[in-house]
């Protein structure tokens, strides 16, 4: 049971409107276990609508299209589709009367153009569309030897409507017709190595034609795992896609961390909200909230962005600063110019003493430090574009102050990183490896890189 | 002159990631005259990947495609041209010792792995990838018959590298096969009024049919006007182009903040640069370029990351605070407690003072200060989610001490807003707003809103 998913639209083909139906029907379909052959985009122009139709029905057993059905002229979905199935488009009479009471409830007249609405091709059906005027189409067809046969749904191209008729009357028939059958896909993410390297660990899990398979890609400068399990009953493709989700987690350990819609920063939080530390506020047996204070320079206030894109970011963050200048790192984290003038602004002491100052400041469990050659100008020989170095300042095991570890003094680790890519990259990778810094400490866990 | 896109990717087709790369690639076609047939996206199966190529070059001057040039196994498309192409893949030197320069910067080993992307079917071109070691390929696709003639282009499927590809050495010589006729477009951006209200002061601009044609593009906050102008030649087009771009100039007035590549933060960054203002520094003659620092809580780090998205931001930003808790407002900025206490921490007596500070402390020309409800939660009767105080200090006029703007007075601007969106929308536009303001207060005009 397969399928393909094409969409209508001269604002699509022309790239004024992002195509985002054909993924959402796409991971609707494999669900229920239908494969998605292909998708495909054509504009508003009958003659090419009509030469997908027909390269599309002989290709796959269900033909999934949305746009084209709307009452202006442009909209020549239901003419194409008839001509392809050598039928007539024909009225129909209950969805006339249904338009009608739309305009009525509008208190307007139903404009003469709304009629074309209302017609279909002989043979089909038409799907009932609750949230406006065009109705959908359900269409058998099979050529003239009988030889293919496709069934072909027609949905208008509004997303809202597209996907309330989809839900309702389009898929409940595909799962009948892929009994049971169903894919079932996870995402693992990961950050700091590669995809190369990632392939090489995974090894034998991506080899091609295994069931459930495992894909890599990257993207917002993560390296990130799609295993997708395809069995006969969801059951099975979920305990399959368990199983190898398993694996790829014994081949890259920690470096997953996170699935789905998990970013680095929420996985952070919820070790934060954890509590979960091998500081000294765990060693004395508290259980609240960690926190983090934040003190950027060439990450310029995106660290603590990340840390605070999460809903409720105010239990474990505290404050940031963005010390840009070299004078503002004096006179915010009293870094003293004359480290910033022997080793530079970046460099491992500057962000040692950003770290701990803005730890000592904000008296929070943690601090992350950044200062880094974002680029694309500011490059030296030892110390090229992407040179980012990073601090992180935590409570001395043992030192803490008034029974409470945010008082107590600091360790800092210290780290120098090349990192590749331009100018929004160095930044995003920045702070993703301040976070993945952080993270392994709460893990309790050493950098693997 | 027509193409066709093709993307490839088992994350496109199961609807894991949504194809952006087509959408783009179609605006950049459309912008030199050239057609475009159709999108079509297939998974990472080598069969349907040959299929949809051997499809396409029968039906199109050139066939665009992005995505399976990866160093991993499902990383396909090579495999699959050089098929259609009836020719074999091979090796190129230059780009396996360009790859190893890189692993070789990063400190590692090439993995073997990585030799597929040096593989080019023969007669092929390698494409040159500067962000990346996905080469790109360039080839003339011929049947046997010498009937059917393609020009196909590989390029990565990473949105990053493959549009600096496209724009470096694709788009140049699909410009130069379009030979003349040519659309061009003119993007103007807007800020803060909503899609409706601009289509409105647009009026007969946006009619149907007209050419150049005007339409409007709701993305990442800011409504977007696009000019498309469809002319013999490419003067022409440009000409017309022209005329139209300031006919929604007169209509839009300064809501217009820039064009194309323009960001807000761009805007404000060139216009610091310049010194314009109508402050006392500008007031003494002064020429320097003008300073701003940030305070902001519910945004969290945006507003100071948009300032430094800009290389060579130092210029002009000099430092930033995220006072995230009401007790950082107090320490880092001196926000009176009971300023808070007794307005709430979304006010604006409160984002009054974190300006005034922060301008203070920083020694800038400016400061923005930004406190609200970013949601989901935190919303109240009187402050619903949405609700942002932005302030904006500057030099009171007159009043600069030691002949430096700098060291003078601050006078206040604060306005409070209501915002729509998520989480996500609320503390972006919360940040274009604080821009706007700023943009305004130096354009010296009074805010529309």
């Amino acid at each position: 049971m397969n399928a393909i998913i094409l969409s209508i639209g001269d604002e699509l083909v022309l790239g004024q409107t992002v195509d985002t139906n054909s993924a959402w029907i796409s991971q609707q379909l494999a669900s229920v276990g239908c494969d998605i052959v292909a998708h495909m985009t054509v504009g508003d122009d009958q003659h090419a609508v009509e030469q997908a139709i027909e390269e599309s029905v002989g290709r796959c057993d269900t033909l999934i299209i949305s746009g084209g059905i709307g009452p202006t002229e442009d909209d020549l979905t239901r003419q194409a589709l008839a001509a392809v199935m050598k039928t007539p488009l024909e009225l129909h009479p209950a969805w006339i009367d249904h338009m009608r009471t739309i305009f009525t409830k509008l208190g307007r007249e139903m404009p003469e153009s709304n009629k074309i609405q209302a017609m279909i091709p002989r043979g089909a059906t038409i799907i009932w569309n609750h949230a406006g005027t065009a109705a959908g189409i359900d269409a058998p067809f099979q050529s003239g030897d009988q030889k293919t046969t496709c069934r072909v749904f027609v949905m208008p191209g509004v997303p809202r409507e597209m996907k309330a008729m989809f839900a309702r009357d389009v898929l409940p028939h595909i799962s009948q017709l892929t009994g049971g059958a169903a894919i079932v896909s996870r995402t693992l993410h990961t950050f700091g190595l590669g995809e190369s390297t990632v392939a090489e660990r995974l090894g034998e899990l991506m080899k091609r034609g295994r069931n459930p398979s495992v894909g890599t890609t990257v993207a917002g400068g993560l390296v990130s795992l799609r295993v997708n399990a395809r069995f006969a009953s969801s059951e099975e493709a979920t305990r399959q896609a368990g199983i190898s989700r398993e694996a790829c987690q014994v081949a890259m350990g920690d470096l997953i961390f996170g699935e789905d819609a998990d970013t680095l920063a929420l996985v952070v939080s919820r070790l934060l909200k954890a509590g979960k530390s091998a500081d000294a506020s765990s060693a004395a047996g508290e259980a609240r909230v960690l926190t983090v204070a934040t003190a950027e320079s060439c990450t310029g206030g995106l660290l603590a962005k990340l840390l605070t894109d999460i809903p409720g970011s105010s239990a474990y963050f505290t404050q940031g600063w963005v010390t840009y200048t070299n004078k503002s790192k004096y006179e915010r984290l009293g870094v003293n110019e004359e480290v910033i003038n022997v080793y530079g602004a970046v460099s491992e002491p500057v962000v040692d003493a950003m770290a701990k100052n803005a730890r000592r400041l904000a008296r929070s469990d943690f601090a992350l430090s950044i200062s880094g050659v974002a680029g694309p100008d500011g490059g030296s020989a030892t110390k090229p574009v992407g040179t980012v170095c990073i601090g992180l300042a935590y409570a001395t095991p043992g030192s803490a102050a008034r029974g409470d570890a945010r008082f107590a003094e600091s360790t800092t680790a210290v780290k120098t990183f090349q990192l590749h890519g331009d100018r929004e990259m160095v930044r995003l990778r920045a702070s993703f490896m301040a976070l993945t810094m952080l993270r392994y400490h709460l893990l309790n866990k050493s950098l693997p890189f």
